[in-house]
């Protein structure tokens, strides 16, 4: 079918419900380039002003997934997946995917990158000397096939229309709009063949979502959106208001995640971490409960087998995997600040988003998707909200190579840490799972 | 000031007020390709979601003043304007400027071409033979203080940014934005020079503004932008439910303007022109009251005055002037086709829209800027809401170089008209005055 594209953005303006033939038409144009950017940029900002009913998104999604190849694995498969929706410090995806290649699933997992004051799997995966994350269609499936899962990035091939869109949106303050956003995550975890999905919704000072209410409206539409392909989706509301764990930076974050599977957990990846595995094994029928889940979960971390995984995968995917063993193998930084406390009490609250963006003046982050970055760059991050410090405590080390940087660093992360006499309970890891 | 676009987009979109070197900025970088059409599409998308206080409307009309050249007239001359908001079979240009320079006022006028259902007063103008309308702003000036008004198209030194932007909005779905329309309308009519201006803000059928309600708020934004600047605005609510007097169409608009100047008034467009003309006498000075001023203009007109500065305006701007005593000068249409009642009542309602697109396919009008029009087409309509009509009454005549398509419009034309037995009084012609 053939429309009139202003007349399209006109019936999205005022709120009328756009048919899956006027959606894939306005999509399908777009990418053949007989849609204007312009015109382009004005339907999206509809969509931010009017929303969108969970027809026009399963709509939408699906003519960004036939932009693009679509992976299909045997119908036998249990292939399981997890999204997270950024947060600082958060390497979750290190530990879960190995250990849920380790009991079973197939994880076709596609990454991103880092951008503002969140990080990115794929940059603390590239910390790994030699690590590859680029793959084609063909390779990406044989290497889930071969090793239970990959950590790749999204190829030229698959989704480009959101690729294009997303670049667009960027530019074009249309980021913020959960229909847009919704087709985005989705579009991606279909086209990778999915089939059951847990999404890691993030809520507080280091996540985008403000707060619970505008979680669960996100959380509505990517469940509704998955089941109208066949996905199953179960979505767990993290808290993300602390730094996760105690590393921000790349090769730290990855060094970490080792530890992890060493059977070194720390209290808050560990919670995370077999919470989302533990809701993979129940989708797919491998697990019963959360408690026969955990003690799956907990067995192949201490036998070592999750570990042999992801040295599996780093040498499948050409890294180096004696980092596994001698954590000098990763980038190092020239010099290690400490951060003190100025104050004595109890942490009140934690500027995660400031943490981040100062990151990025080091390098462990960046500002721009063309930026560098230094991998041996971030800091270890040691009190959560609610712990109790002293004045003069050492509340963490910033890693950098850019000793001037690093000090204004080190002071904006201090200011991040709001301390006050009165206690202040620990706060809950995770919300709700829906 | 240098600013982040995508920021001001977010502020924008978010409902927060933008300052003027925040909007200066935007505007001015967007005319210098600093700004790509994509975001000053998002950005206007926003403008039309969340309006704009009438401080920022004022920032928006100077930033696009300032892109071009703009006329300046000595402080003792009384220059005065009229806008119209367009409608069909609006020819009241035509009579109000050479009446207004017959009375002493300097009329600067800028007017635009037909698009959609509406006409335009430079393609009435075109009618004439010869008749120029493009002049350099040195030129239009010249002409204003020899004649005593100009009846000039919109020149490229003129307001530059209207020009663009509009060329954007109309394929981004952004035009129809109180915010936006006034700071199109305001730039032209302040850089013009006109220091009193009277607005035809046409509501019904036959108009953009589906209600009063709506043009009201409208209304409010072009005073207050007019004040801004120093420029005296009184607002005419007026009824374009019917089309105005009974010509549509562009030669035959251009005959029954001149019938006027001899004289021969039809009751609508004697109510529009003289009520328009009165307040720019009234804000200008000239006259104390309505009835002062309509004595004044009927004297300029039956004295001939009126006719005879037309004629005037006419030879300056290159046109044939004999096409006030030969009407055969101008284009004639090969048929004449009746439009003929098929049912006996009262007129109840008149869709004048559908007439003006109608109208289109006798290219009596246009859809797109870049088509061409026949001076030749239109129609002649009588009766109006409220009036009796008897079936095999001829309502009107068609006249068209296309028989085929003639009497496809002739059908349409009748099937405008919603007769019905029960008796209508006729409308109120002007609404309000403010």
């Amino acid at each position: 079918m053939q429309y009139n594209p202003v007349e399209l953005i006109i019936k999205k303006r005022d709120g009328m419900v756009l048919t899956e033939s006027e959606i894939s038409f306005f999509i399908a144009a777009y990418l053949k380039d007989q849609i204007p950017e312009y015109q382009m940029a004005a339907f999206l900002m509809c969509f931010y002003f009017q929303g969108a009913l969970p027809e026009e998104i399963s709509a939408l999604t699906k003519s960004y997934i036939e932009s693009g190849e679509r992976l299909h694995f045997d119908q036998g498969l249990l292939v399981a997946d997890k999204h997270s929706t950024g947060g600082v410090g958060d390497k979750i995806s290190l530990m879960l995917a190995p250990i849920a290649a380790a009991l079973g699933l197939y994880v076709p997992m596609i990454s991103g990158r880092g951008l503002g004051h969140t990080g990115g799997t794929l940059d603390k995966l590239e910390a790994i000397p030699g690590f590859n994350t680029q793959y084609s269609m063909e390779d990406f499936k044989a290497l889930v096939l071969k090793h239970g899962y990959a950590l790749v990035g999204q190829s030229a091939a698959m989704v480009p229309a959101d690729k294009r869109i997303y670049a667009l949106r960027d530019v074009t303050a249309t980021v913020e709009s959960p229909a847009l956003i919704t087709a985005s995550i989705m579009s991606k975890k279909i086209a990778e063949g999915a089939k059951y999905l847990v999404i890691d919704l993030k809520i507080g000072s280091g996540a985008f979502m403000p707060n619970l209410r505008r979680a669960k409206e996100l959380a509505g539409h990517l469940i509704a959106t998955g089941e109208s392909f066949g996905q199953k989706v179960k979505v767990v509301f993290s808290n993300m208001n602390s730094p996760l764990g105690h590393a921000v930076g790349n090769a730290l974050e990855s060094i970490e995640a080792i530890e992890y599977l060493k059977g070194n957990y720390l209290k808050d990846t560990y919670e995370i971490t077999t919470a989302l595995v533990a809701q993979m094994l129940i989708m797919a029928g491998k697990a019963r409960d959360f408690a026969s889940a955990e003690a799956m979960i907990r067995r192949v971390v201490e036998d070592g087998s999750a570990l042999a995984k992801f040295a599996e995968i780093i040498s499948a995917q050409k890294g180096n995997p004696h980092v596994i063993e001698d954590y000098s193998l990763f980038d190092q930084a020239r010099y290690q600040l400490p951060i003190l406390a100025t104050s004595t009490g109890y942490v009140h609250e934690i500027d995660s988003r400031a943490i981040g963006y100062a990151l990025v003046r080091v390098k462990a982050g960046r500002m721009q998707t063309s930026d560098a970055l230094d991998y041996s760059a971030g800091a270890m991050l040691y009190p959560k909200i609610g712990d109790q410090i002293k004045a003069g405590d050492q509340i963490g080390i910033l890693h950098c190579n850019d000793q001037a940087q690093g000090e204004t660093v080190v002071n904006m992360i201090r200011d991040a840490y709001q301390i006050a006499e009165s206690p202040k309970e620990h706060e809950k890891l995770i919300y709700e799972i829906i």
